[in-house]
């Protein structure tokens, strides 16, 4: 594995539930495979997980951390090709990436798309440019189209907290007063459809992802069918995908509650807002798995690093 | 100790502040108390020596240290309970402390006062937040009401210089063109309080403390009959309590000079105008304690992370 | 050696850039050197490659790094004498020096100057204040007129990468659409004054830099003829020294192409502005060293650090 961008690039993805959960259970035992390495996190937008819970990964693999809000600490990077660069970006990316490359073994890129252009932001322009300028590997710290790094996350608590061998897992779009990326939804999808689960994804009309990912998966736009039986429902907002970057009008009421989900397990990947996305009730109760998600969050983030390791 | 918030929760300072100066004689002596642990610092507002003398009092007993501050690396905080966040907070505490709790085995805390809303300062609705949703224990790094580590810094220093048995420690109201919190004031009044010093305050009319707090300490508004015979004294301005927030109008020159305070100690918990505090020739001279205060600032924190540690 | 500031302070340069390709060859060598020492980064302007190849520099000797955006970490810092602090500063350089001493055995310093008052940028009022006040050594990350960690490894890279016995060593100035200091190509020329090397200077009309800093060196008005036979192009913009701070207009095209400098090994210190300073031809070509003097960033600082750890 040279890069981790993609659940794509997993092939048994409960192979690496069951190595995270044994890191998990003995996160320490590879404290000296990382010794005088060092990963480099470079956050194009805000974090709180990512941030912390690869900071801690890194610690439990004796490696080093270097972090950068690239805005404000650095310099405004170009990606274009071939730009006479006189206006507002003073450093090309084909520079930042190899010039990083010699401080750090490792680097980890965040960066959301604007959801103002489609084909744009699923070129990946950023991730890719670090990936094709970087001489040392590129973790996906959350890229325009995927948070891996969370959907590996997410396999890892469903196979750790499941009591059935094939559980009914629900997808669920809820509401949001901003317009969110297909991100983590995505990924998440891709996990699922790894996963020895019954998968089904719910969203108003109008917000299907995008239909290559969601491929097979069925999709209801009745929430009530999508919730029968389900033993997780995990829920995430994320703006059309048809019409891109817009909300349409959503006419029912698409909130998380107790009495939609009975006694599912909920999850999300967090930060959530409360009583928008999701009832308080859910979210306070001992069904929600949200805080041992971020808790996973760390042994995902650890896991793939430890495989970078290993083929440096 | 589950937390450190306040100065209350030590029984006996004395004791606590000769811990201090045999950490400071040994620094290293504990370095392995804190081997793969992490403390989180987050900061909602500016800091220079809290934040390094934290930083280097974790490294003394072998501690990581995460830095965040929260307001620009991660995402607005919600505080109240039951809000439906459909406005600019994008996360609750309720996952936010929880959350950190997975990757810090201490987290240390600095939110100031609004200083518009007695009631909601004096309820610590911050630190008591993180207090009441973190399953890891908080440190305060100066809260709307109190800073106890410098506080327990301060009794430190006096008990590091003192030549005398029972010295005469003053605490006087300085000029300063912004209102500022009570929080560095009401610190140092219980540490003294607990101290075996003579203890006054002196303070312009319309500016005195919580008089909860006060209790029985002298308050002198003339300036000049407090510093009679005074070994310490420490400067510091402070907004109304009585007319909260509010700066009144003070006639007299209340800024600390040579002439004023003869010979005793300067202290000061820095940062410091210079001039409208205190004059140059005070802060210049070999009476001022403010630097040795501030290479304090790392044993305060280092013997109250040694105690949180042990504890663990 | 107290403080670091200054080209001027290596005696033998020569000797240095070997040292540092010993450095360079084994890293690791001095791992033991900056045990439980850490260094305070502190940053008053942008920082990519400094940022991190100085902490690289730090992990390499075994040293811990305290990184701070000064402004917004901490408070507005003064810097004149005898001010009457009622203004929007917070905190006097004293204070902040010697505080910061308390911490750190060594503290880095990146101010670059505001290019309006020239003898005020010329007194390097910030560097020369914390020289003054800190009591641990000061290395400079950048100051007003000089980066002489920059040109440290401008002459470790040119040692490197030389094949003759006296190659000829030319700056040019390359347009730029802001107007930037003096302070790398200053310490460019003393460096190469000090190495022996062929060193011509050439910049348009208006464009001279300080005359006691160029002294003997030549300077050609035409590009053409300073890059004959050139072994290695330096490439900078800066602003007009005698119209301080200006941005005098220029006819002629002095953006660095490969028809202007043939086979020459292209430097520069990066970040560069592409098809502006330097054609894409050029920095994609092998003949860029670019990258390389960035790596090399990193065993400047290890030195600078190792010679200052050496003398604490």
């Amino acid at each position: 594995m040279k890069h981790f961008s993609s659940i794509d690039q997993i092939r048994d993805l409960n192979q690496w539930t069951k190595e995270a959960l044994e890191l998990k259970a003995n996160p320490l035992a590879f404290k000296n495979l990382g010794k005088n390495k060092t990963i480099g996190l470079l956050f194009f937008n805000s974090s709180l997980r990512t941030r912390l819970s690869t900071q801690k990964a890194a610690l439990n693999l004796g490696m080093n951390t270097f972090v950068m809000n690239v805005s404000e600490d650095a310099w405004g990077i170009e990606f274009e090709d071939g730009t006479i660069m006189n206006g507002t970006t003073a450093e090309h990316i084909k520079e930042a990436a190899a010039v990083i490359s010699q401080y750090c073994d490792i680097i980890g890129i965040r960066a959301f798309p604007k959801l103002e252009d489609k084909s744009k932001d699923e070129s990946e322009h950023i991730l890719t440019a670090f990936q094709k300028y970087a001489t040392v590997p590129i973790v996906s710290l959350e890229s325009s189209t995927g948070h891996p790094l969370q959907a590996l996350t997410d396999a890892i608590t469903i196979n750790e907290f499941t009591t059935k061998k094939k559980p009914k897992v629900v997808l669920s779009w809820a509401p949001h007063p901003k317009k969110l990326p297909h991100a983590v939804a995505n990924s998440f999808v891709k996990a699922m459809q790894k996963l020895d689960v019954e998968f089904v994804i719910t969203n108003p009309e109008g917000y299907n992802l995008n239909p290559e990912i969601t491929a097979e998966t069925p999709i209801f736009h009745n929430q009530e069918d999508a919730f029968k039986d389900a033993d997780f429902v995990y829920a995430k907002n994320w703006c059309s995908y048809e019409n891109y970057g817009e909300i349409n009008d959503v006419e029912e009421d698409w909130m998380i509650t107790k009495e939609k989900i009975k006694d599912a397990h909920f999850m999300h990947c967090l930060p959530v807002r409360r009583n928008v996305v999701v009832a308080d009730e859910v979210l306070d109760s001992e069904q929600s798995l949200a805080i041992e998600q971020s808790n996973n969050r760390t042994y995902a983030a650890q896991l793939v690093l430890k495989k970078l390791l290993e083929d440096v």
